[in-house]
């Protein structure tokens, strides 16, 4: 085995990719694949171009084609799936043939393999040893999770082609504990650096207004919105600033610090959050500092804000009013019910959100209050999203409420 | 204008096909596509074998010799995304470089574009009216929810390839009433006929012993297992059988029909459900035919089960305890909490759930109580899952406990 840490052939930076999914089950639309998305958004945040990322079926010759035809078109290939031990799971021999290599059983893989089946109680089923095969060119990726090692393989023009199993859970450790600080070590994509800064309350095409033209068409840094269910990003990603020899004239942070801070500026009270924050952490946070718990009740919402406040530590009672209730937006109590809830819930503050959607819009009401305090504050808005769409948006309209009230 | 309802080439059966997802917001993994999955089943369930799903950039080369290669490999393909008015939405010019065709202004599609803005009083923007572009193989899919029309285009040798804006709610209505019946009429697949059996409470492993080898492996009906999160279906899919001659011996419908009743009689007591049905569904039936109304409450369950019945209109309240609240599932008094939650919903049934969830499995109490009829029935269970799946599971089991005592 070759130590993918000291490359083969160095040199080549690993700049465009391309993802592949093996898995009959995907293409008969019986399950989604979900780690092509999640695997091109951790190469694009490294200024990696994903040229395309697919499905297939488990078929050895479609597969054999398309990692042969990726590993002459891309840098970097990483195919997820058919890692198992049926005559289905055919990536590697797919992979071996792809690149003219022979799969034989490896004896430390096999050892481990043996192993691991021993601590269940249980001799090494037959089929299972194509788990432990490796070709010439191949550094088995450990796996911590499952009995499915990855390959990693070295081509001699520098490229490389990663094979990972397909359930999450097994893939993503592997991804980012082992994979990917090989693949940085190799030089991953363009050395850029990223910061999303998530904003609310404002539209895309007002954000794109005040950010203007300049800079939303610069090359470096470039700077791009994402309107989400729950905020709307700016992400901002930076490269070094050469000059016509190539040389480093302004470092790559210190382009995004820059930029960072006058995106900041200029959308001044709709920045809420950096990065991956969600809501509940918002709330969280809110809570925590103004040191109460609280609860909520919500109507005409379907437990859209239960669920976005599942996991935050400091709600002690989530209540939908159900379908088989009919309520109002104008005469349902939001302030009353918000009190209530907090008093059943024996906490200091409650939250009370009631909406309505149609075809065209939503409407809410929403009501923090804390009892004890003696004090209630009312937020009234109307929506432009509808139906599951605009339930959910509401439920973010109080989570926001609560937040800046929390914090007020 | 052609109308592909009379083809240019007919006698072409459609058996093959690839889906593309055209979108840079896909290949950097900031949005997901659904197309893809949702278009596979539907083909799937036709009996089209689907080569290929894939996702590529805004990158007119790439798109273009994709499709063109595309339409020598399968006998249609479906692109989706890529249909707007920006420079960005190059779909359509990918589609005429791929087979050599030049687009222009379709009169009526131009007249009809106007009109629409004319409504929304408002003046076509210029860019728009590449919206009304057609090439001469090209006929207009009407788009009943957006400005982007699709395109069905005929190839010489009796291909299809099928444009299709990206947003779900536009493409969806496109591709069932006005794309599928039309493919049907040219003769999509094989003919197949599928049915699905959702079954509980037994394990994929003992469904196949079950079912045996024989029946799992025959090429005609083919019946297949899928683990969802939710059930475990037993997919049973048949073509005509026919003689040496091709003559029809026996209809697809009565190989599905007689397969359908052999999986039934052998998994008897296991399938509860066909086809889409929801745990909603059945709670609410079950509901319905009892003449009840409920309240749920739930602990050690971040609401799985409060979400899981949400949709159904005998539910008048929900209540999840949240994680301020310490909740223990041996002494959680779930008896009288189920019936304490449907007391104060002033409703007949209540339903308790408490679970707690660690590495390795979860622990689940659930009780009914009708207080007012004075009877309490109490489900106890330990589930192999855990974590978040645990937590869903054990609300499915709560909804498939409820379900049983209403129907009882």
């Amino acid at each position: 085995m070759t130590d993918p840490a000291r490359p083969a052939a160095p040199g080549r930076p690993l700049r465009t990719a391309e993802i592949l999914a093996v898995g009959s089950e995907l293409t008969t639309g019986e399950t989604r694949d979900t780690n092509g998305g999640e695997l091109a958004r951790s190469l694009g945040l490294h200024g990696v171009a994903v040229r395309r990322i697919s499905a297939l079926p488990d078929d050895l010759l479609l597969v054999k084609v398309q990692l042969r035809e990726a590993l002459r078109a891309v840098d970097l290939v990483v195919a997820t799936g058919g890692l198992g031990p049926t005559p289905d799971d055919l990536t590697r021999e797919a992979l071996a043939a792809a690149v003219g290599e022979v799969p034989a059983v490896d004896g430390e893989l096999e050892a481990w393999l043996r192993a691991l089946f021993d601590r269940r109680g249980m001799a090494l089923p037959a089929v299972n040893l194509k788990q432990a095969w490796l070709i010439p060119s191949a550094t088995a990726i450990p796996n911590p999770n499952g009995t499915a090692p990855g390959w990693w393989v070295d081509r001699p023009d520098g490229r490389v082609a990663v094979l990972l199993p397909g359930p999450p859970r097994e893939l993503r450790p592997m991804w980012h504990e082992w994979v990917l600080p090989r693949l940085r070590a190799r030089g991953l994509g363009d050395g850029r650096v990223v910061r999303t800064l998530r904003t609310y309350g404002i539209g895309e095409s007002h954000v794109a207004e005040l950010l203007g033209e300049t800079m939303l068409r610069a090359a470096n840094p470039v700077v791009a919105t994402y309107a989400r269910a729950d905020w709307l990003d700016v992400r901002i990603s930076a490269i070094d600033e050469t000059d016509g020899a190539g040389r480093v004239v302004r470092p790559a942070t210190e382009v995004l610090e820059e930029a960072t801070a006058r995106v900041r500026d200029t959308l001044e009270g709709f920045v809420r959050a950096e990065g991956e924050t969600t809501w509940g952490d918002l709330v969280a946070e809110a809570a925590t500092r103004a040191g109460v718990r609280f609860a909520v009740v919500e109507a005409g919402t379907r437990g859209a804000l239960g669920a976005l406040l599942a996991d935050v530590p400091a709600l002690a009672r989530a209540v939908v009013v159900g379908p088989a209730v009919a309520v109002d937006v104008a005469s349902w109590p939001a302030e009353a019910e918000a009190a209530a809830v907090a008093q059943a819930a024996g906490v200091e503050v409650g939250l009370a959100l009631v909406a309505a959607t149609d075809d065209a819009k939503t409407l809410l009401r929403a009501a923090v209050a804390a009892p004890a305090e003696g004090w209630t504050r009312v937020l009234e808005l109307r929506l432009f999203q509808h139906g599951a769409h605009g339930r959910f948006r509401a439920a973010v309209a109080a989570a926001a409420f609560v937040a800046e009230v929390l914090a007020g």
